[in-house]
């Protein structure tokens, strides 16, 4: 950063948390922000480097609670708070403070649908009208405006970015979209939690939220838009013994007459010149090793064995391009900066 | 075993490898066998315990080579060798013995489709002829006579064993199957492959073999057979971090007035007392881990939210239901035995 | 079990933890035990299927509160409890029950030295006195007449039986042991703690408890016994990422004129004929993988390049040899059995 | 990179292995630089993209043969050849080229101790003599002037960094240092070898080169030196189920009077100003995953129960401090640049 450019003077609100880690990792090597404040409820008062060891060699500010915080030196706030206390959080704020959030606060532009999916009346409506969905490559023009930005979840990253490409130029059929997910343990959190320990994770495999997983409308959302009519999927999140990554296999019908090399040129031409989404060569499979720690979002897609179906596949690092990283490009949006800005971090493998 | 009773005299051909391990791993308890030749041509003339120290507090014999082997002391032949030289390794034998054949090559009945697949004419046709599948739950009658049986393989075992019921009794759909599996690395083999590295698995998924995963036609003939009519599938394989176990999950979609809960009844009607083929209760979704080391497959339906759509699950250990485990319960059939006999291993877990 | 022989009748106590599930994967299949009664305060009222689902094809009595227990019908407790509480538990049970109890609290004969390292008086002083260490190999005698054994701790296991020969022999110094000990992490039980999610644990390592560890009296107490005189040692624990597992890498000073090939000869003549203490070829170093699910400890000793110095190495599951698997190796003992009842598991590799 | 800076042009030989990978992940976003030449003899002719897919997205120039490629336009190679072939390939190299090796082919000054440890006598001598053993934070002066530097490797990276200050302060005694090293796989490398297989590693750890690794000389030299008298190590190395990371556990017996404290104020008097050798909190513990991805080497220094005795604990990547990061420090060394130049990689955690 070049001292005569004042950075964004940012807050992460949710500190300690997965999501928070990784705003920080980024964020620390972000040429254009500074990291003002950091909140985390439970840990208030402690370094950074008592949260998160891996940190202790940078210089952050101690957590303190959100009820102690100056907004005055702030610009930007990343809400990385849990689903449901945000709504309350963020319209505390002021209103001239910029918003990532990375809750599901704001995600759902139906505030009934939100209703029907986390069995409460949604707290902030008006903020909803306002919030712009955030999947980057999709929405830019929508976010550059915006003052509250709903980032995408981390299954609806990987899942929309493959297919909206498709529904956009009525390649597939609507009725018969499925999803099979994939995902590392951080997608869960850092919260202690029987399920997610290393002896039940490691050396399994099992699908969880069957039919009900609250990604599901944030995806039909995203996909129904591209469409122009109303879309309903098939979602199945499986957990699995890695810690970062969400493999989505995608099995679609196609419309009479396309083929799995047209649904790769749809892709190619959306993508052409995109930093982070990006379509493999002819038959390689996406792996999430091959993205970890980066923003990148790799895909491709395959001709079936059934005529007239078509597998899509998409990989992505959920505590990057599914959270934390997408927040920095939705920022860097925000501030009109080059959106790889912050986020040219080269995959770690092995 | 009662001393009076005389033991089922076996020969594991191939003991090097991860089936062969795991063979001698069950008959060394299976109180009705002993154990006589154990074969491996690369490591001929070194004890067991050089090649697999968990198994060297057993009393087992050296690994000699197959040319080496004097048939007269042996009864039943458990063939653990790679695809493509078994055919020729049993036309060798005496035909007074019994075979287990635990490769691929006498499991397509149709020796064009293994033509097709294998890129190479079938080398013994005649045994093909004389060959019995040996998915036990299904085909129990028809091993009970055998000479030779074909041992499933493992993902065919995970996707038949949930979808045959249905097709035989006319509940789903049979041109819109699909098989989305998830593999531990074991059934890579030992072989020393740069691709099953510690490095290269940890941490990642991907799918491989899209569309032309040699699975798939053994798949399709089960269901074909089951549906009266040829049946098609995605069969789509993904590799995962983990050694043992294979999980399905099946999206099918039911024929007009057909529900999850008649799929749920169906599998409960078929494998009612089934000592290994296990329905779950309502709801609860098979995990890999929960089998490991048994001969257990774990399976439950659930409806989808697309209308007319279910969801299939399946939990095998690969290695076991999926290869060896079978094939001593397919010995115990040839042999009148009571299927459980040696395979009653708890699942270890954590 | 043959009809005619009336079983032990057994209780778990803390059914619900990781030593609780493997005693019960190991009692069902044992030939002369009925599990009569399982605890868990937390998880009274459920079905052992929905504490453990790998354990729901075996026929076992629902969890309950320990106030609820009819002592009546029950030989034997195991008492898989946490540390502190069972004192208490243990002094209420009718004093005709025999006890093996798993949980640190009668492990130290000293009640001085337990205070010290617990914090708290010991509740149970009398019963300490009646306490029998059950360290099978070197306590036979010792636990055939007891009524509560103390069952070792998974770390002391590990150290202690490479260790006591060569202590009673006088061919290491007393004053120079250092005990470099990785667990995996299933030692840390089932409690949901941060420490020990996926995330955390996975792909990393880290000392803990240094020179304060709780196991380090326990192994000192059985040290000092063998030696006849007060030893110390450096104990230092690591956690690493694996379920089940402990390999003790032990670091000696020879007294003058004793070579590594008398320690060997030393651990082979202890354990000669042992069915679970088992020293390896010369030059075979012992892997946690080889004792996986299985009872089995494997031992041996090299030369050190420095002279003078040893080095000597042992691998144990410690969930069974550990933990539950020596507990019911008690049992046995307690009961005149083979000591090998129940108990005759093969590691499972891979 | 501002365009009027001449970047150094970059030659890297072996790219087909994992260092290779970690130099290309880290040179790519070094300013300095630029990456002309690839080497890879068995992949010569093919994209990066085909071998490392995780930096398909990055420029570089494809692999082809060391014979194959014009030095002029070279500045400076990275040798990350195999040990033994490399002597013979930097011989043939243009005496002007500046060479950083990342094998183990220049690190023993002693040609006899190499012949020794080595089996077959250096073949070339004279290069030895010119070569500087760079570990940076010890011997920076010394590579400043170089042309040739013998990088260090993982191991004695680890074990040198919190010795030799000690060393160097005449604190502990010379003749019982134990050091007992746990290694993720990585450092095994990339070849296709059955014990490297996932399921040969995962769920197990266990000892090798008991006694006899090639890197104990290393680490000898580097000690004695320190110590000004000859120093013999106890070095045992141990294989568990990660992919990076060293963790090094070091039992040392102090010099009379001297105390832990004194130990750690060593290590931090030494390292103060470091960017990438950190002495930690008292009474934290080093973590191998808190330093993963990145250059930085975590140290500490703790009590022992045992009198006069105390613990050292280090933690690296052995893909980065322990090979490709130093390399790069080295380079950073030889061009005047700043170290930290191209290294400031935040750890990835989780």
């Amino acid at each position: 950063m070049t001292p005569d450019i004042t950075p964004i003077r940012v807050a992460v609100l949710g500190a300690s948390g997965y999501t928070g880690a990784e705003l920080m990792r980024l964020l620390v090597r972000h040429p254009r922000t500074s990291i003002r404040v950091l909140t985390g409820e439970r840990q208030a008062g402690k370094p950074v480097a008592e949260v998160f060891p891996h940190l202790m060699h940078e210089d952050l500010p101690r957590l303190c609670r959100i009820d102690e915080v100056d907004w005055s030196g702030i610009d930007l706030v990343f809400c990385a708070l849990p689903h449901g206390t945000t709504q309350e959080v963020i319209a505390g704020l002021p209103a001239t403070l910029k918003v990532v959030d990375l809750s599901a606060d704001f995600r759902l532009a139906d505030v009934e649908t939100y209703a029907q999916w986390y069995g409460h009346a949604h707290r902030a409506p008006e903020l909803q009208r306002e919030a712009v969905y955030g999947l980057c490559e999709i929405n830019r023009q929508g976010v550059r405006g915006a003052r509250l930005v709903a980032n995408p979840g981390c299954y609806p990253t990987a899942a929309q970015l493959p297919l909206i490409p498709l529904l956009l130029r009525d390649l597939v059929e609507t009725d018969d979209i499925i999803i099979d997910a994939k995902s590392g343990v951080s997608g869960a959190g850092r919260d202690a939690k029987q399920a997610n320990l290393f002896g039940e994770v490691a050396e399994g495999i099992h699908a969880y939220g069957i039919a009900s997983h609250r990604h599901a409308p944030e995806i039909e959302q995203g996909l129904s838009l591209a469409a122009g009519r109303t879309v309903m999927v098939n979602f199945t999140p499986h957990l699995m013994p890695m810690t970062r990554g969400i493999l989505t296999s995608i099995y679609v019908r196609m419309k009479p007459g396309v083929t799995a090399a047209d649904l790769r040129a749809a892709l190619a031409e959306q993508y052409a010149g995109e930093p982070f989404a990006k379509v493999l060569p002819e038959g390689v499979a996406p792996q999430t090793r091959h993205v970890r720690g980066s923003n990148l979002c790799l895909m491709n897609a395959f001709a079936d064995r059934l005529p007239g179906r078509a597998i899509v596949l998409s990989a992505i690092d959920n505590l990057v391009k599914g959270a934390s990283g997408q927040a920095i490009q939705n920022m860097n949006l925000l501030y009109g900066l080059d959106e790889r800005t912050g986020l040219e971090v080269v995959p770690l493998f092995p």
